[in-house]
């Protein structure tokens, strides 16, 4: 089957998390928002489905997958739908429920990243809300970076170290990944202090890396750069 | 069998979306940290979850859910869990999942409910960022409600009115009755000028009110009040 994801075109995102895994499993897709208007894709194509009277089953927001009659939002549901057909979550629902359970934790640290920068609106400028993400940024560095990973780090350490869930490589994995990837982009300074105390996620990073089709991938055009249009920006003023 | 739910013992928070799906289910269950310590129950019993070594799929907060030797945390994974179990979710997995993405959405929207009053660090007392809380409040009250519930009421509407999901009764419904009665809890004012537009939802809310287990729980100590506490929280600066 051919899927199609829509998601916003110049931002890693949450829909990075669904790339990661498509591309892990040589998927065969297709990231519309990213393809010609003139073909029927890019973000016209993503609007229809925001906004069409006729999709009974709307999303929210981007990112959702497209696979043959079914349209699934929510970036930890569509990884939820993909898992099994991936072969990138284990077979026993206990082990579902935990990938997903840990897939959810992701998320709610996404979201607590990108508030870092838009504490008060995501309507607003980041520059109408400095002061603010400065406040922020501070508490997510001293207090919830550290949670969350010493979480996770402990989640894999309990596991064994080599895969966070099950005994074998997950879309959890890839996961792990992404926010390493992402925290130690925004927040360089702070990572720097913050990683020792997480060998193994660090290590987990590492092998992912260089798994050969991510290693293809982040090679890729079709890896966007991260930028400060994404959840992770770079603001220094915001590492301290 | 007997689930055994954790969550804080003085509010409702994101518990109250499991309380009510195993009270409308007439489920067996314990709310174990509202029974005595001296019982082995309490606070106490939900923290060696959180700090044990011993566990080894620990959840990262409450609420979280015991079933047999299962421990499922994240309120809408929990959820996806006892679905099926309790008959509150259609049976095909197309409906399994429209049903789990709009719950994540609610989730969604219950975190920015709860940032309205701690747009800064949970860490903070609102009293230390109460000017903040009044920006990103009224950014909640100006965009984000009408956005959320304006997406909820064409999905009910989308399904014929009724039912959020499918042909029946399910967790979704439970869950729409519970944002509005925390809506309007917290922002009485925005809300008496906001529901009129979202009929669907407040007749929904009625209807949920009235079904014979919801009625009596409601009705029942088990039910607690909406307080200063919890995520849903009346502070009048902040329903302008």
């Amino acid at each position: 089957m051919r899927y199609e994801l829509y998601y916003w075109p110049s931002i890693q995102g949450r829909g990075e998390f669904v790339r990661l895994a498509l591309e892990e499993a040589g998927a065969d897709y297709a990231d519309v928002a990213r393809l010609p208007e003139k073909d029927g894709m890019g973000v016209p194509a993503l609007m229809r489905f925001l906004q069409s009277p006729e999709v009974k089953r709307a999303p929210f927001a981007p990112p959702f997958l497209k696979a043959d009659e079914l349209v699934i939002a929510q970036t930890a549901n569509i990884l939820l739908y993909l898992g099994p057909r991936l072969n990138l979550v284990p077979q026993d629902e206990a082990g579902r429920l935990w990938a997903h359970q840990l897939m959810l934790t992701v998320m709610d640290y996404v979201d607590e990243a990108h508030d870092t920068h838009h504490p008060l609106a995501s309507s607003l400028y980041y520059e109408e809300q400095k002061p603010e993400a400065v406040r922020r940024a501070a508490d997510f560095l001293a207090r919830r970076l550290p949670k969350y990973f010493g979480y996770f780090e402990k989640a894999l350490q309990r596991n064994g170290g080599e895969y966070t869930v099950g005994d074998a490589f997950s879309y959890v994995d890839l996961a792990m990944f992404q926010i390493v990837a992402g925290t130690r982009y925004a927040f360089p300074k702070a990572m720097a202090a913050e990683e020792p105390k997480h060998p193994l996620l660090a290590a987990l990073h590492q092998r992912v890396s260089e798994r050969p089709r991510i290693a293809a991938y982040l090679a890729s055009p079709r890896r966007l750069a991260f930028n400060e249009k994404g959840i992770f920006r770079r603001y220094p003023e915001l590492d301290a």
